[in-house]
């Protein structure tokens, strides 16, 4: 497939891959309107890391929005080994978290990801998952759902210009009943163009 | 637990166990705005008919909203084999289609149902199946999943008055990438009382 050397956004001709990996409600949430975790964090607990670590190890660079970011760097611990982190944001300042990199929007970031030579990108967050979606550079999304029902919250999930096709790839029950399922997606005819 | 015999809605004594089987895209829509089911169908049909007849054998009801009834009178087959068919309808007449029994309320459904003893039914569509959630009723949830995100649609799940807390039971990888969850419904602390 010639269209990855013609991706998206991308400056120096290498196409940047969106890879999802999170954890929701049975009812597609990954957070209370409150942010609250605490839900999916105990029900996760016996899925131990989940495949976590293994899949930050394989990812080359991180990218989210600022409300992600808020929550992340409210954590005990950073959890994205030494990737580099680039956030989308309006509002942070460059530099006020030496961490991060920040972006005004999605095109400077995949501009920017493209040009470091990061092609594997873990898109972290409900916003940035759905922005990325929308301009097609998802390509894999491995989804761990805990067995509740939460009603309301902040959906991973959003209205989409087209329907997205998606490949299974793999399906394990986890610890606590943690059903994890990893998809690639199907790239759209007109990329291939 | 004794909690069953003074389960919601009962007159006699028989407590309704809700029980849903239901195909729904990777972000949570069981039908698109327009009431289209193609992108469901064609994908699931390589999971033929994915445990549906015996589904249904295992059932003694079933239980609908009215926009979920006017879809499957439009199947060339009626697949509810000779279960007793319940619809909600405050706009039906009651008799205007002889295999379904009327209701205007969810209640009065359920007394029913109790009275002639229908102990498993099967809710089927997203409305009634977020009204038996909201009334406590459903105890089993299969949840099917099609290798898709649609973006927009009637959503199977929507707002709770609480919590429901999901008992993982069984998962099956189906033919086409279907992903094929059981639930059990672990009964709130306040229905033991």
């Amino acid at each position: 497939m010639t269209s990855q050397a013609q991706g998206t956004g991308t400056a120096a001709g290498t196409a940047v891959e969106g890879c999802v990996y999170i954890g929701l409600s049975v009812d597609g949430f990954i957070a209370r309107l409150d942010g609250d975790l605490e839900w999916l964090t105990s029900r996760g607990e016996a899925a131990g890391d989940a495949g976590f670590r293994d899949f930050v190890s394989s990812v080359d660079a991180v990218l989210m929005g600022r409300g992600t970011y808020e929550v992340i760097a409210g954590f005990d611990q950073w959890p994205y080994q030494d990737r580099p982190v680039h956030v989308l944001s309006t509002s942070m300042t460059p530099g006020e978290d030496a961490r991060v990199t920040v972006h005004g929007d999605l095109e400077d970031a995949l501009a920017a990801l493209a040009r470091d030579g990061r092609r594997r990108v873990y898109v972290d967050g409900g916003r940035a998952v759905q922005a990325c979606l929308a301009a097609g550079v998802v390509r894999e999304m491995t989804l761990s759902r805990v067995p509740v029902l939460i009603g309301t919250g902040e959906a991973l999930f959003g209205p989409l210009p087209f329907d997205v096709d998606l490949e299974h790839v793999r399906t394990e029950v986890l610890g606590g009943g943690m059903v994890q399922t990893t998809y690639a997606v199907v790239p759209r005819e007109d990329e291939d163009d």
